[in-house]
Formats: C-alpha cells, sequence, structure tokens
C-alpha cells in the first residue's frame, strides 16, 4: 500500500526536494495534491509528472494559465488561500509535507491536523507561532508531527529507542551562517547578496537570511520546545561550522548521540516520508576520509542577539512567539527588498516582542490581529 | 529490585571501574561475586566494601591470604581456574560482567550463557575464539551479550530503535594509537614504555600494546561481526585520533548515527548494566567548547598489519579467528617481558594463523588443543 502524500509549497526549495526524493520512492508514495504560492510554470509540470487529484495555486492571477494546461487532464485546479487551505484539510491524504515559507503555513498545519493527517513539518513558524494551540490539536487527534529540519529530524532520528526521562539535554548544532567571521562593526552594510550566501546550505531566500541573522536557530530552539517538549534550559546550541552534525541528545549517563551526514535536506524529508525506516537511496554519502575537521564553538549571542529574543520568546510564551515570528517576516522581506539594513532585522524583531498587545492563551483570532498589529507597527522602519 | 551482579577481573581496569559505576548505582545493584587474578590486597578490600557471597583469587598461592583476611565474614572464599568456573556457572546472578584479560575470559562467557545469566562482555576473546560456539550457546539460552569495549557499545547504542535491515555499515573508530604517526621504519625498536602509553584511554598493560599494533581494532571487527551479525564488507574502520567518536552506524538513507562522549569506560559499563536506561551519572560529560577539532583518517594496514589478519581470520572462520588471538595473547605477552620486538606480533600471530591446523567446527576441546599448539609455535620466537 503506498503513502498518500500532499506536498504545501511544491516548488520552493523543500518542495522540489521531496519530489526528489519521491522519484525514488515511487512505488510507496503517491502524491495526491501540490501547491504551490505563484510559479505556475514549475506546477504545471509537477502536476503533468506525479499526476496528483489536484493541485493549486496561491497567486489568482496564475489560475487560468494553470487551469488551462491542465484542461486535457483529470486534475482538478484550486486555487488561492482558499484553496491552500482546503487542500490542507483533505482527509484523503496520508503525511501532508509543508513546505511553506513564513506564517502562511501555520493554518494549514493546523487543518491537517484536525484532519486526522500526520504533518511532515518544515514549516517552523507553524510551531513557533501556533505551538500551544497545535499541541493542543493533536492531543485531540490521532496525527502526528514529523520534523523536516534538518536539525530537528536528527533530534528525532536521535531519540528513536530512548526514554525521554533518560536524556538531560537535546543540542542543536547551527553553522553560524555567513557572518561568523565577519567583523562585527560592518554588520549593517551586510548587503542582500552577501546574506543569500549559506556556507553549506542551499535553501530558500527566507531561510538563508534567517540563516545570516541566527534568527533561524532562535526558531529552531522554540520549534524543539514543542517538538520534544523539554525544558527551556535542557534546549542548548552548538555552532558547529561544517554541518556534519545535524545535531545531537545528550542522555543522563553523559553518552552524547548525534546524527551526521552531508548536509542535503533529502535525508530528513526522506525520514519523515518513510519513518520509522532509513530506506535505501541513490544520493551522495558522507566521506569521512574527505570530511573537513568537525569544531565546535560556543554561540556569540552578541553578534547573533536575535537568538536572544527567541529564548525571550519562551520564557514569555503566549503571543511572544507569535509577534517575534511575524516580526521577523516582515523584517527579512523588507531586508530583501532593500528597505532596511541588516540590523534592523533584529531591531524590529525586538521591538514587536516587547511592545506588542502580550496575552497568554491566544487563540487563531488573535494571532490574526496580531499580524495586523505587526505589519502596522513594521512599517514606522522602513 | 537490584540486580544481582558477578564481576570477573574485578582489581583490573574495567573491574575497578565497573565498582566506581556500582557504587553510584548502589540501590540498583547488588554484587554477589567478585573474581581476581592475584592482587589479593584489592580483592580483599573490595570483598569487605561490597560484602559479596563469594570471592575468587585465581592465583592459589593467594589463597590462604584472602581466606585468612576474609574469616571474620560469611563470604565465601574460592580459588584456582576451578574457582573461577565455578563462580561462572551460578544462576542466582542477573548479570556476569567478564573482565578477564585474553582467552582466559572465553569459557566462563560459555558458563554464564549456558546458566541463563547475561554477560556484560568486555573480554573481546570470548567472542573472537570461540564466536561461532558462543552464537549457539545463546540461541539455546534466554541470556543476552552486552557489549562493554566503547566501540561495541556505541553500535549497540546507536541500534536501539533502527531495524537491522536499514542499517547499510557499522563503523569502528579507533585512535590509531601512540603510533599513528611514528616513523614506520622505527616501529622495530618501540620500547614496552613506548607502546604503553595511550593517548586517550587509560587501559589494562595488554590492551594499550593490542591498541599500539592496532590488533585491538582487528580483535574488534571480528567481535562486531559476531555480535551485529554484519558481513565482513559492511564493517568498516575509521580512525579517529581524538577518540570523542566511540563508534557509528551509517543508515541506507545515508543518516549516520554516532555516540560521543568523553574517553571514560564507565559510560559503557554503566549502559550495559542498566539497559536499556541511561541513568544519570556523577562523572565528567563532554564539553563541545573544551573539545579538540575531530578528525578522520583511513586506517593504514601497511603501518598496522594486524588489522589485515583480523579480516583474513574472519574469512577464513572456523578456528582462524581462535589462532590468531591466542598466538596475539603470547606475543604480546612475549613483548611486554621485552623477550621479543614490537615487529615481532605480527610476525608470529601471522605464522600461527597460517600454520595452525585449520578447522572448520571447533569445539572447545579444539581450541584448548589449538592452545597448546600455539604455546609450543610462539616459543620458536623467543
Amino acid at each position: 500500500m503506498s503513502k498518500k502524500l500532499s506536498i504545501l509549497g511544491s516548488t520552493g526549495s523543500i518542495g522540489v526536494s521531496s519530489l526528489e526524493v519521491i522519484s525514488h520512492l515511487r512505488d510507496s508514495i503517491e502524491v495526491v495534491y501540490l501547491s504551490a504560492h505563484s510559479n505556475s510554470d514549475l506546477l504545471i509540470s509537477q502536476a503533468l509528472k506525479y499526476k496528483p487529484q489536484a493541485v493549486c495555486i496561491s497567486n489568482e492571477l496564475k489560475y487560468n494559465e494553470v487551469k488551462s494546461y491542465l484542461s486535457n487532464t483529470s486534475i482538478e485546479v484550486l486555487k488561492g488561500r482558499d484553496g491552500l487551505l482546503e487542500i490542507s484539510s483533505r482527509e484523503n491524504v496520508d503525511i501532508m509535507l509543508n513546505g511553506l515559507v513564513g506564517s502562511a503555513g501555520m493554518q494549514p498545519t493546523l487543518n491537517a491536523i484536525n484532519s486526522g493527517v500526520n504533518v511532515a513539518l518544515s514549516n517552523k513558524e507553524s510551531l513557533v507561532m501556533a505551538g500551544q494551540i497545535i499541541k493542543k490539536a493533536l492531543a485531540r487527534s490521532e496525527a502526528e508531527l514529523f520534523p523536516v529540519d534538518s536539525e530537528h529530524s536528527a533530534i528525532w532520528q536521535c531519540l528513536q529507542g530512548e526514554e525521554l526521562q533518560d536524556i538531560r539535554n537535546i543540542i542543536l548544532t547551527g553553522s553560524g551562517g555567513p557572518f561568523r567571521e565577519r567583523n562585527i562593526s560592518t554588520f549593517s552594510k551586510i548587503s542582500v547578496e552577501d546574506a543569500l550566501k549559506h556556507p553549506n546550505w542551499d535553501m530558500g531566500k527566507k531561510i538563508s537570511i534567517d540563516s545570516a541573522t541566527m534568527m533561524n536557530k532562535g526558531l529552531e530552539v522554540i520549534e524543539a520546545y514543542w517538538l520534544f517538549n523539554f525544558e527551556l534550559e535542557n534546549i542548548k546550541i552548538v555552532i558547529h561550522p561544517q554541518s556534519i552534525i545535524h545535531s545531537m541528545i545528550e542522555l543522563k549517563d553523559g553518552a552524547i548521540k548525534a546524527q551526521m551526514g552531508v548536509p542535503d535536506m533529502k535525508v530528513p524529508i526522506q525520514y519523515a516520508l518513510t519513518y520509522p525506516r532509513h530506506l535505501d537511496s541513490p544520493w551522495e554519502r558522507l566521506n569521512f576520509f574527505e570530511c573537513q575537521d568537525l569544531t565546535f564553538q560556543k554561540p556569540d549571542f552578541e553578534r547573533f542577539p536575535c537568538i536572544k529574543l527567541a529564548f525571550q520568546s519562551l520564557q514569555k510564551k503566549g503571543t511572544a512567539g507569535a509577534a517575534l515570528n511575524l516580526a521577523n517576516d516582515y523584517s527579512v522581506d523588507l531586508f530583501l527588498k532593500n528597505k532596511i539594513k541588516f540590523t534592523d532585522i533584529f531591531k524590529i524583531n525586538k521591538s514587536c516582542l516587547d511592545k506588542h498587545d502580550w496575552e497568554e492563551n491566544p487563540d487563531l483570532e488573535t494571532l490574526i490581529d496580531l499580524e495586523l498589529w505587526v505589519k502596522e507597527h513594521v512599517k514606522g522602519f522602513s
């Protein structure tokens, strides 16, 4: 029996990698839904290749083009935010891979869980913004969350076969991004082009900027908190510039388990789709004899103050994670549009975290209102 | 309910470390038997501290001393090889930790298995010499083998929660010993003192020499073969001079799981005693920020030809592993007594492997006869 898979964000970095994974797992996975934001050309060719039951194009201006190219097929075509929310609610799916970028991914995650569909979660904002809400939804549902981030997948893999009470710490590794050694006095002059050059991973633009500010690592701390139920003081960050060790767990007897490999998102994607199996795969394997020396450093919170904001948001909980994440979505967007400086990302994020109207038990409505406030508040900075 | 533990070789390196482990696990482990070769002073003080039901001193000349010191206690005192074999056969034990050094450890391992007692196995010679016989005994018994070597424990820990069919390779790491970079033309001049200086691990003399010749790593390959049921081509060696990664498994999807930590035998000893739990422990933990860079190299079979002998013995099986191991016991003993050169260890081991009267399905009798032959054959070299 093949697993029925839907992919949100199929034309993005994670979506494209997951279709590569599926190509070699073809017999065991059936693609039933694909959704894309606006890359209609790629969505059309994916649809023709994988023959899903339906596709959704979020950018409504591209709907007619997609509809017309697929008119000779039986593939249903949906559009806009409504189409995305509908596809993510459908129940005839075993796993939904959420490869959406930013806060737009939150509600589709909730929809799938509420429909009893397991979620392979690449969209870190889902848990960062709505961790409490998602945990409640999971408790009512039979659905599970499978992490797709390389770090959280590594921790998940290391946790297999272990009892949670025997784990002392989970240790997120991070490369330190492209500016780990850049003179800190020049940070305000960092260009978009500089910031998009990640040393190890080939990623989407938003995530590359998050890696450059290390907001990424902060968001991962928040995600790890909700995924694995660890106390904040038991979630550690180790800078590991080679990105060979993808993360670790430290057990109470001092043993450390690490998951390692070449930096290739196809490994965590496949694991989420084939869990608990590690099936044969055709891609490059780690060669220890050609591997760089593995080094470790303390995270530098002065250089990368965005990480501190993440820890602060977890001390506050409630709406704090959502405010931080929404602020970061908007500030990174402004930076990518050359409207603010690199160092303004932190300033905006901090301002939104500090100044938003904090609530202890937000619901989805609260978060939607919060987004409106953040959008307004951020305008003052560009 | 506390576990009843017997310790063979309680005054040796592994035995002493295991009693340190037990000191902090005191409530959950009860020491019922202790055996030592000839260190009567330490055995007596261990007996007075841990109050076992019985102790055994192998060196019969020390029996009266031990007997006399323990005369005011209810502790039974056994002696000699017979006493050791009796203690290892007793059934009122949950785990027997076999910390004996050399081929003397083989029969006690079999005795425990035949008595339905789990064996925490540090004595690598048991599986190297009698792998086939031990596997048959395990199949008839409810007893299990728990590895205590840091390498095999690491692999065992990494295998938890995984399906064997998903593992591509097991990867034994080795420090490369003290002569990884020494000029190879000077190997015949290596002194006993030089060879006993291991860079990372504090170990017994026999094992330190095995580490210097890397026969140790060869014996570990053979042990891994019998412990984990992997084909020879799926057992790899990676030189890792820092001894931080204790060994690894490579899964079929390219993920590598590693077990890491400070080089401290107390970690694998405790895991064997508390399996499947990783209980809290008081000893030093790995600090990544003070850790050396982790490096990897290919094993150099020209420099350390003893490793090749191990692979050859596994191609032959039958008596080959036993011949190699017995040869190594005697050659290392001669080297430690300054009767042969360092490089003669390989020559003797190879000669015994090549020239012994090979049999496909040895029983214990065969192995005892083989030991007599090896003892004679080795005499020609000193």
